[in-house]
């Protein structure tokens, strides 16, 4: 089964199509975009189904009105969570964990656009994502443990301290305090901070989108699929990848555009 | 079996517990406080019994007069060493990991609060600990290969790359050189550099003490025991983990101070 | 089978022996010193050869003419790439791979001493060097996207995430962008930046090459091996590596001279 962006009518959040870039914007604004339950669901129903909507080629994800998003509603996601049983939480916990294997498993790179609030899952979508634009004003925050919770949600111990390094990750986990945008840019959180962060979020996915596409998600595939094995392994995953991606046709129209001094136009196969 | 903080009487370094926190001192300052066989020992036995004793919810180590810790004494270690057959040195050097297996064992976070000299063993402790405070002129050194070493000490090679970096963990193995309090800062070895050392270590970890304590354990436990595997293992790692968070009564008076617009005050449980 | 460095004789670039440390300088300087398929192959052999070259101690790897490396020729390499079958392809990734499992399989660090151009093979060489050196004005770039390649090339989506964090490495794969030397050095991935890279590269090399040397290999194996393993698991490969440590002469060389107040003199025995 196939779709075409159009066939994706999301009712929790805006979305929008150009130029082969999907945007995804959270759309609570007088409340800083908080996530409910069913915006979970069809945020991940969407990941999911992007990796079927191959027209798509890179998408954005940002907030209006300023901020990015205040994580899980207090009153209509953690007071429910409160009054749970233990099927139910794991069902819950497992459906915001599956949120973020749809954002790593589809094959388009994922840029965050995040200005303003950035705090919970909030922070964890941020995370998640390929590549992070903020705001100078920007304050991610894994806030957790102020609801009495764990820092281990959604993969956050996981992949955290691969973006920022074993310490910083603890102490944000263990603090739940905010992450200036100076400090995230300064330790490999943010990629950029630009006053012009959706702006350039979707120059940037544009520039991705135009390929080489089948590439971009190899890259994507083997930045996740190697952080746990040998380097012996790794090497043998990459020779196998990188050999698949010389058989496409980018790989030649690349070739024959250096040949002949020229920008090399991709087209996706 | 479980202990109070009055029934841990070490003899071979200052102990003290105060509001959760329990601090342990090393306390040999005419020689910059090294390690000895029987200090190692206790030192290990001390973390493995936290374990055991929920009345301590964290912890700071810290060096008297000024310095951290030298290391393995050179004459009460390094020299029987050199004397000692391979199941001896075995011995010794499965009971000095196992120092540091102890400390990622507990669950309570440890704070290292580091002044002055902080080399081979004690750069390890500190490295082994969940967050790390210095002061402005404290130099911390992993300077095994100047005794003839390998940089596999304790764990070294496995968590200081994840700290600092593989490349930066490489040069301070390899060559042995301190890293200065500044580098140490930018890299992400401390959280923090304050001429206040212990006093913001101790405020710190009574902050931490304050709970909540059950999710700051899963914080720790996941921390490590995500490096290893895919990112989906972790994401289902931490489903579970987060859920059997969302069953403790922290949760709750955090779900009711929020409503309430307080500020929660956690009980453990 | 051993070798001497004599025996090792390079058609397709420059060998230096002097002093226990091997400098290979890659020599087609009129075109920045790209790679083709026989200096790869002879580049590999190379290094697997010297795993049986126990008078080399430490290696330096430079550039002539004041870049480092271009990469694979286009003509001479990625040319014929696009015309070859999937076999031959494989075959060739394979080949390119092994260059980066020989050098990281060699005992000796290896330093890389790098000016002006670093791109594509010529970053991963970089890459897989155990310390790095730069001039000012070196940029790396891990350009494969270019080409309409993935960044999963020779090891990067193993190795780049644990030199300059795992959201650095994403930007960098994904557009193919130059590093600068400043961002190089302020993320980890440049050990130095200095003016006269090649001396002081084979400066430190001379270092080194002093030893301790089986220390020096442990410590270089270690920090490879343990990257996929739990912490359990690392403490206890360390604690076996280190008592190995311990049974050499150098160990003892290092504590008497220490004992005598003298800088010990390693053998590498």
């Amino acid at each position: 089964m196939t779709f075409c962006p159009d066939d994706l009518q999301p009712k929790h959040f805006l979305w929008d199509f150009a130029d082969g870039v999907a945007t995804i914007t959270l759309n609570r604004p007088e409340r800083k975009n908080p996530l409910t339950f069913e915006s979970y669901d069809e945020l991940r129903a969407t990941f999911w189904n992007l990796d079927n909507c191959r027209q798509v080629k890179a998408i954005v994800i940002t907030g209006a009105g300023g901020n990015f998003c205040s994580g899980g509603d207090v009153h209509e996601i953690i007071g429910p969570l409160t009054k749970m049983d233990e099927a139910g939480l794991l069902r819950f916990t497992r459906m915001t964990g599956d949120l973020v294997r749809a954002m790593r498993a589809c094959p388009q790179p994922i840029i965050a656009a995040v200005e303003g609030v950035c705090a919970g899952a909030g922070a964890i979508i941020a995370m998640s994502s390929d590549l992070r634009l903020a705001s100078p004003e920007a304050k991610a925050a894994f806030l957790f443990t102020r609801v009495g919770l764990s820092g281990a949600d959604m993969g956050a111990c996981a992949i955290l301290p691969r973006l920022i390094g074993h310490g910083r990750a603890a102490e944000l986990l263990f603090t739940g305090r905010s992450m200036t945008a100076d400090e995230g840019f300064a330790w490999g959180f943010w990629n950029r901070l630009t006053p012009n962060v959706l702006a350039d979020a979707q120059a940037l996915a544009r520039d991705l989108a135009k390929g080489p596409n089948i590439a971009h998600a190899v890259t994507k595939k083997q930045l996740d699929a190697e952080w746990h094995v040998s380097i012996e392994t790794a090497i043998e995953m990459e020779a196998r990848a990188q050999a698949h991606c010389m058989q496409t046709k980018d790989f030649k129209r690349a070739y024959e555009a250096f040949a002949a001094k020229q920008k090399p136009e991709f087209k996706g196969d």
